[in-house]
């Protein structure tokens, strides 16, 4: 008989299906409450959490790879340079067409510049009376080489101190308006963008599938006639950003361009469509600012013809465009669906005490309630005291 | 006895236990479903939750920065430029060695341009017939330069407009085939780089602790005998990334180095390695595109003896090798673990659900576990009529 | 009849409360057991998981442009090149100030390279004996040219096969020591960062609100006394990341300036503050490293009287500095906060079933629990079995 009755009590254990012994109340108050309540839960379930949130996917952030290519040709008449035509090589620096790239507009040539001696440029502290006044081997934060110590004329009212240096010195001080390349607002950058999500194993490039070659040669984006077109004008995209090509152009600036890849790939591939947006990135407020605007130095070298190193300095402003590409990609999986499910349900267990709280103390009958609902058992359970067994004691009338 | 009796009852309600009361049923049926609903929950917890998911663990994303050094030399022999060495600061663009690094596998160069007039290249909207068939000033997007409004002799027979530009003009129509530096293919790239998962205090190289100096100076990479090594052939990854280089050097493309640095910090660090993976990032498929391949142009500057100043446009096709860092480490953390933990337990509570409703619903007796399982009370609670009490009146024979 | 009992049963299903019959236990051991576990799993999800771990916060990551401006020159007396004054659009590399930016301390140049054939520099692999020891096409891997077969003399002991290549070749055997540019620990740089969080709509510059231009014009970054001052010193950051910039600045390295955004942004805006640190990046062990240190080379192009392309060489080593931007934002949401508390009621659950198990095994009269708590009800049940029975009929004296 052990070992059976030991068998069957494991199997008891087992098959045998334990469930919670409810009191029904038919009080219509209270019942209602508690539909109220679940109602609302399973309605934030069903509304935010699963169709506004998406928190039964899963998410994965973009990886992306860009290249740009600037098309566009500008002619310039100086009178330093005279005539002369710019083309890309020549206004997009790096050339490489990465995803950052900078775009002349206007700029400040110091041609034939050698290493030499020469008075600097006037300021506050460059201006002396003697050598005294300058200190040999000094480099001033904001000049432009290593002060030799002498006081040199720089003109013939005004004596700077001397410094060894690329000469003659670069003066900054007065930047050409209108920009000299103004005209570049009429430029088209063609933008090629692949992305992926490699844990839903998705790629993607901006030059949609339903596009064909002859529409993209002649296209420009516009967000309402062409919003899937990658050519955008480059006075188009300022403009979208809501600041003017002709001022931005004089001092230089950064300008974002945004293409968001949020992606719902529960959806066939085809309604994951890139959303592209532009706004300036740089501090144009003079207030807290440091050299505003955007404007970099940088130098073409030559040798002259006594094999002396020369070089044309060159002061560029313009506009860097950066494309930064963003976006999170949701697909469904069982995980997150699990945790928000089963964090709702937990949430459904509230409901219960809370309706207990409303039931034992608010209603009129809480003290009948509460009998049915508890039973007492005092710790010396094996007698069980009259007055609390009183009270558990229904079923008996 | 005021204030003894309300200790007691806040003692009692403080220490007082409350549980559930609970009907057993010996119905092997409900008892199995039960059980089985119960493991099932409880496996996909334990398998694919915390085992395949990992879902205890809190994640980072990898912050990461790469250095990169290309190798190789290649002699080209060509009619215009005779025997040439290139060497790595003229086919490397930008020569520092970021994570973005472009190798050149095929030129046009076009020597000595020089700011001036000339006829454009033919084309469609290029011909003419008159000089009314040129307008001043006008740039064609796909031009070369800003048109004078001249009509000129381009060949004995054909007139194309004038345009001031960099002249000669550039022509691109014939691309080298096979393509002049498709040697490139033997060149080597040493990868450098350093990962850091901020969240975890965690940081690594792919020059891993048990790779020596003497190895690293003679290894290539390969996926089968030196997975780790951190030395790529050109042509190996073109390869694996299932193109063939001698015909992606005509046009130029982008290749994607993929270093997935996915790890699971639970584990000792010599466990977190990368891995690497190559494909081709362009688009390929001539339909929807333009401008296939990767090329930019870039000049060299000279003056001449006559201190005018000339360049060099090299029009560059190439391969473009984007090194692209991505992973999610893992580390145990209580919060993800109670999250996933208490949602399978409050999905265990469906389970009750779904049994109650077999049992309610399905079983012979129904009527007997309903009569059990819920305890009917009135709306006017102290009356409760006869008919429903007797359901509840269980445990008087 | 039928209708109206039809109706009154669906609203006795809709209104009818039903609530758990619980059993209360006046066990002191019990009841504490119980409210200490509570209070622990309560404890722990308001500190933790409220307090530290912010879980009820929805998060983003940050995305940011960033864009940088060295300042500073450098006066050098070498034997090869004389006084030179090196300027910013000389030593920083790219010039145009993008996030990594490189700042040149040591240089191997080498002037009047041009295509022509000269001996090998001298190693293991390169030196011969006669023109057998040389393979005509074959290019060395660490070699800088293409060998032309001949065997030729170095200097007068060393023979080296004579290679097609820019000559004459770089010899690198010696870095210069100091650096040349070791001076350029007093450069400073302006690091310009603007970062915005797309899911909050948030955007932010490093450029603070209270900062204003004269502030600015004059600080430099300093943890304790200036840690709002977006310019930093290269030897102070250096120094930060436990280096010594004379020694870093012989055979280079990369520096990473970590900019942290880490934001609570259901605080007000100007809390959320940018922090800077600093560390090395690339590999300064001997051990397991190839390429130490940090350099490229790249080259000047000239054309000589004759017009022939010559070229300087530079062999530039130097610091990369990588401006690492990283950060998660977190701002309260429903989602996450349901999440979190279902699952920590849930887990509430978890102690009556631990409760349960300690009182029906561990107390003494744990029988009389047992039969208080389970009302045992068998298969066929309408006739339940009298001993089961029993043990359930409490309420009856």
């Amino acid at each position: 008989m052990g070992c059976k009755n030991c068998c069957s009590i494991c199997l008891q254990c087992l098959f045998g299906y334990e469930t919670n012994v409810m009191l029904v109340i038919n009080n219509k108050g209270v019942g209602a409450l508690f539909r109220l309540i679940q109602f609302l839960i399973i309605a934030y379930v069903a509304v935010y959490v699963c169709w506004i949130q998406r928190a039964y996917q899963d998410t994965d952030s973009v990886i992306s790879s860009v290249s740009t290519k600037v098309k566009g040709n500008i002619l310039t008449n100086t009178s330093i340079e005279g005539v002369h035509v710019w083309d890309v090589p020549e206004y997009v620096i790096p050339p490489q067409g990465e995803k950052s790239f900078f775009v002349l507009t206007n700029v400040i040539p110091t041609p034939g510049q050698t290493q030499s001696k020469c008075p600097e440029i006037p300021s506050l502290v460059t201006k002396c009376e003697s050598d005294s006044d300058c200190i040999e081997g000094q480099t001033e934060v904001h000049g432009n080489g290593v002060q030799t110590g002498h006081c040199v004329q720089y003109s013939d009212t005004i004596k700077t101190c001397e410094v060894q240096a690329w000469c003659p010195l670069e003066n900054d001080t007065i930047i050409p308006k209108p920009a000299l390349l103004g005209a570049a607002e009429h430029f088209t950058v063609l933008i090629k963008n692949n992305i992926q999500y490699p844990k839903f194993n998705f790629r993607k490039r901006n030059l949609l599938h339903h596009i064909n070659s002859t529409y993209l040669k002649n296209c420009t984006f516009d967000r309402k006639t062409d919003p899937h077109c990658p050519i955008f004008r480059l006075g188009h995209m300022v403009t979208e950003a809501g600041e003017d090509f002709s001022v931005m152009a004089l001092k230089g600036g950064i300008i974002g361009i945004f293409i968001d890849w949020n992606c719902d790939l529960d959806f066939p591939e085809r309604f994951c469509i890139p959303k592209y947006s532009f706004s300036r990135l740089d501090n144009k407020n003079p207030e807290n600012n440091v050299a505003p605007g955007y404007n970099f130095r940088f130098a073409k070298y030559y040798k002259n013809n006594k094999s002396i190193e020369t070089r044309t300095l060159i002061k560029a402003f313009g506009i860097r465009f950066d494309v930064i590409v963003f976006g999170m990609a949701g697909k469904f999986n069982i995980v997150p669906t699990i945790v928000n499910l089963g964090a709702a349900l937990a949430c459904l267990s509230l409901v219960t005490a809370i309706c207990d709280w409303v039931m034992l103390t608010c209603m009129k009958d809480h003290d009948q309630y509460a009998k049915r609902k508890f039973i007492h058992l005092n710790q010396n359970g094996d007698s069980v005291p009259l007055s609390s067994m009183e009270t558990t004691s229904y079923g008996t009338p």
